[in-house]
C-alpha cells in the first residue's frame, strides 16, 4: 500500500502539479510536422529539465527523427530496475474550428481538463512523474531504480524507436517495464493491457495523365486517378466487410473461449457505445463478427484521407494528373507487416488498370502484441490500478498499436506493464481532447502503487 | 471577304492589342470564389469601359451572383442583329506550383501568351473586341447591330445565366448569336461545334461518427465515411465502364452513320491523342466504345476531388466524421439533368450501409446541346473561319458543357454558332494556360468576317 505521506504530498500539491501539466501541454509537439518546425525539441528540454528536478540523470537522445528523453534514478541498492515509457509527441489538432478551446492553451472546464495531449499521452506521463516527486520528496526515494524513456514520434509511428533501443539496449536493460500510454476499458472499470493490435500505415498514389484535365475535353477518354483509387480501395473489401488481400487472415490467431468468457464480464453494451459514437448501427468490419471481436481481434483496413483533385469551395471539372490516398491495415497477432504489405503490392498490381501507373509507399509500422495475462508483473499492474481507483482492474486487450510494447518484447526482453488512466470519451486523435481531472489525481496514486509492487518483481 | 483597311488596322495595332489582353488577364476573376473577395466586379467595369470606347451603350448588369457584362452598338439600321456571347470568369489557378509564370502576370514565350484564361475565354472574347475596334475604326461601322453579353459565371456552370436571359430576353433579342468560347479540333483545324454535353456537378456527403475517432480504438466497429464513399463511388461504375444508374442510358441518343463518316474525315489519330496526354492507354468510359464517341457522345461520371480526414503531411490514424465527393455527370442529348440527379439520390439511399447517413447537394448543371449542323448560320462559321485560318473547317461535337448554347436555344429561340481559336493544349483549366498570339492575329479575322457574313443571315 502506498504510504500516507506520499498521499498527503500528492493531495498537498495538486494546484502546483496542475500548473506543471499546463505548462507540458502548451508545446505543440506534433512529430509528423518534418524538420524543426514544431515544438519537439523544446518540450524534450523541458522534460529533461523536469526529471533533472526530481533528482535524474536526464538528457536528450537524439534520434534520426525527434529526440528522446532519457533519464536514471538509481539510488536503491539491491532493487529491481524498472524502465517506464510514455511519449511526449501528439496527433495534430486539426480540424481546429471544431475545438472549443485552443488545443494548445489548457482549460479546465467541469473538473476536466481541455488540450490536445490532456490524456494522450501528456497526462499519463505527468501522472507518473507526480509519484516519483512524492517517493522522492515524501517517501525517502524510490523503492526501484527507474529508468524513463519518454519518446517524441509514437503517433507517426515511431520509425526510430527500434534502432535507437537497440542502440541503448545496456542502458534501458530492466526488470520489469511500465508502459503509460493506455485508459480504461470504460468508465469505473480500470484495465491493463495484455494483447495490442500491429499497424502498417501507407499512401497508395495513381498516376494518370501528365498533367490535370478537363473532364468535359477528356472525360470518358482517359481514366481518372480518383475513380481508379476509389475502385481500388473498395475492392480492398468483399460484401462481407471482409479484406480481399490474398492470405491476409492465414496468420489470425482465433479467439479462445476462455477470453471470450473473460470479455463477457466486462459489460460491454454495443447499444450504448454506439449512442456514444452517435451511430444507429455499428457496421464497420467483419458481417457477423462480434463488435468487441472487431475492435479488438480482428485486423482492419481503413482509409485516412485521399488527395487529388479540386476540395475547395465551390465546383471544378478537374480530371487530376494523380490522386493519393492514406490507408493504414491494423494486424492482430500473428499477422506479419511485411506479409500483409506485400499482398497489398500485389493487388493494387493486378487491380490497377492499364492507362495509369501506381506507388505505394509505406510508413512506420509495429508488428501486432500477445503478452501473458498471468505474468507477476501484470499481477502487480491489476493491484496498484485497484489500490489507486478503489475498483476492480481487468485484463483487456485494445485495438490501437502501441509499437514500443512489441519492441519491448523483441528487443528489450521485457514484457511491460501497459496501463494508464484514459477514458473512452477523451477525445484522443480528435478535436476537444480532455482528462478528468479525478484520474489525474487516482492515476498518480496507481502510479505510485505500481512502483512499489515492482519492488518486489524481479 | 473583310476588307483591306480592316485587316490592315488589325495588323498595325498588334502591339496595344496585346497590351490592352494583358490588362484583361491580370485580374484574378475567378468565378467559384464567394461573395466579393475576387475581381469579377472590376474585371466587369474593365469590359464595360473598353465597350464605351468602342462605341458601345455598355453597363455592367447584376445577377443573383457574379455581374455580367451589357453593351450594344445598334447603328445599323435594316442590318440584322446579332448577339455576342463570352464568358470573362476563369478556372481557379491551383495548382499553383506547376506555374511557369504567375498565372495573373501574363507572359509570351515562344509566341504564346501564358496566363489563366488567356484561351479561356478572356483571349477568345478579346479578338471579338478586336474585330469590333477594326470595323469601328477602319471600316465605317459595324455590318450588323451587336449585343454583346459577357458572363462572369461561366466556369461555375452559370447558374444564375436562365434568370438573367428570361428577364433581358428582349433587350437581347437577335437573328443569330455567337458563342465565342471553343477552339480548333486540333491544330491546322477550325471548327464549329454543333453538340455539347451537359453537366450536373454535385457534392456527395456521408457522415458516420458524431466525431472523428481513432482507427486504433474503433477500427472494426464503425463504418468509415472515407470508405464508404470509395465503396459508392466505385459502384457507380461496372466493370465495363458503364454507368450503373438506373435509366442512365435510357434517353442516350445514338450516333448516326453520317455522323461517323464525317469524324473519320477528322483524322483522329488515337495513338497521338494518348501520348500528348502522356498515357500509355485510353482506359476511361465504356469499353469497346471509340475513343471520339465517348469524348463527345457518351455519358461520364467523374470524380474530381474527396473531401474529409487527414491530408496532410505524414500520418494519422483518424476515422473521420464525415467525407465528401465533388462529382460530375457529362450527360448527352437527350438525357435530362433533374432525371440522373433523382437516379443517383435512388442509388445513394439504395446502396449507402446502416450506420452513415448520407446527403447530395447539387451545384449548377447545363443540359445537353445538339444542333442543326446545315442551318445557314452554322454555314457563315465555317466560312468565317475558312476565311480567317485559310484552312477549311469542320463541324465537330465536343464534351465540355457551354450551358448558354442550349438556354440559347430554349429562353431566346436561337442557336449560336459555337466557335473560337483555342488549341487542345492550350491547358485550359490547368496550369500554364496559353494562346498561341497567331491564333489571336487571325481569330480577329476571323471574327471580323464572321459579322459580315451575318449581315446576310436574318
Amino acid at each position: 500500500m502506498v504510504p500516507d505521506p506520499l498521499k498527503a504530498y500528492l493531495q498537498d500539491h495538486r494546484d502546483e502539479h496542475l500548473d506543471k501539466l499546463k505548462e507540458l501541454l502548451r508545446f505543440p509537439s506534433i512529430a509528423n510536422v518534418p524538420g524543426d518546425a514544431n515544438a519537439c525539441g523544446p518540450c524534450a528540454e523541458w522534460l529533461v529539465t523536469h526529471l533533472k528536478g526530481l533528482g535524474f540523470d536526464a538528457r536528450m537522445a537524439p534520434t534520426d527523427g525527434k529526440p528522446a528523453v532519457l533519464g536514471t534514478l538509481h539510488e536503491t541498492p539491491g532493487a529491481p530496475t524498472v524502465l517506464l515509457y510514455g511519449h511526449y509527441d501528439v496527433q495534430p489538432p486539426d480540424p481546429l474550428e471544431l475545438w472549443v478551446s485552443d488545443p494548445f492553451e489548457p482549460e479546465v472546464r467541469d473538473e476536466k481538463l481541455y488540450a490536445r495531449g490532456a490524456s494522450d499521452d501528456k497526462g499519463r506521463i505527468f501522472a507518473q512523474m507526480m509519484a516519483i516527486e512524492a517517493w522522492v520528496r515524501a517517501g525517502g526515494g524510490l523503492p526501484v531504480n527507474l529508468t524513463v524513456l519518454f519518446e517524441g514520434e509514437e503517433e507517426i509511428g515511431s520509425p526510430n524507436l527500434e534502432p535507437f533501443l537497440a542502440a541503448h539496449a545496456a542502458d534501458l536493460a530492466s526488470n520489469s517495464a511500465i508502459v503509460a500510454d493506455s485508459g480504461f476499458f470504460a468508465p469505473g472499470v480500470p484495465s491493463i493491457i495484455y494483447a495490442l493490435r500491429g499497424l502498417v500505415y501507407l499512401e497508395l498514389t495513381v498516376t494518370g495523365p501528365s498533367s490535370d484535365l478537363h473532364s468535359g475535353s477528356h472525360g470518358g477518354a482517359v481514366a481518372n486517378p480518383l475513380n481508379v483509387l476509389a475502385r481500388l480501395i473498395a475492392k480492398l473489401h468483399d460484401d462481407q466487410g471482409r479484406v480481399t488481400l490474398d492470405g491476409f487472415y492465414d496468420n489470425v490467431l482465433p479467439l479462445s473461449e476462455a477470453e471470450r468468457r473473460e470479455w463477457e464480464a466486462l459489460g460491454f453494451d454495443e447499444a450504448q457505445y454506439a449512442a456514444s459514437l452517435g451511430l444507429s448501427a455499428l457496421t464497420g468490419g467483419e458481417a457477423g463478427v462480434d463488435v468487441m471481436e472487431r475492435r479488438w481481434a480482428r485486423p482492419t483496413l481503413e482509409c485516412h484521407g485521399i488527395m487529388g483533385g479540386y476540395t475547395d469551395e465551390g465546383s471544378k471539372t478537374v480530371i487530376p494528373s494523380k490522386a493519393t490516398a492514406k490507408l493504414s491495415m491494423r494486424l492482430v497477432a500473428a499477422q506479419e507487416p511485411d506479409r500483409v504489405t506485400e499482398s497489398l503490392r500485389a493487388f493494387v498490381a493486378e487491380n490497377a488498370p492499364a492507362g495509369v501507373t501506381t506507388e505505394i509507399r509505406v510508413h512506420a509500422g509495429a508488428r501486432p502484441v500477445q503478452m501473458d495475462p498471468d505474468a507477476p508483473a501484470m499481477k502487480a499492474g491489476l493491484e496498484a490500478q485497484e489500490e489507486g481507483f478503489g475498483l476492480p482492474a481487468r485484463m483487456i486487450r485494445n485495438g490501437a498499436s502501441v509499437p514500443i510494447v512489441e519492441v519491448f518484447q523483441r528487443v528489450l526482453g521485457v514484457e511491460p506493464v501497459v496501463l494508464g488512466m484514459g477514458l473512452p470519451d477523451d477525445n484522443t486523435h480528435a478535436p476537444n481532447e480532455k482528462l478528468d481531472l479525478d484520474h489525474l489525481w487516482k492515476g498518480s496514486v496507481v502510479a505510485a502503487a505500481l512502483f512499489q509492487r515492482l519492488s518486489g518483481v524481479k
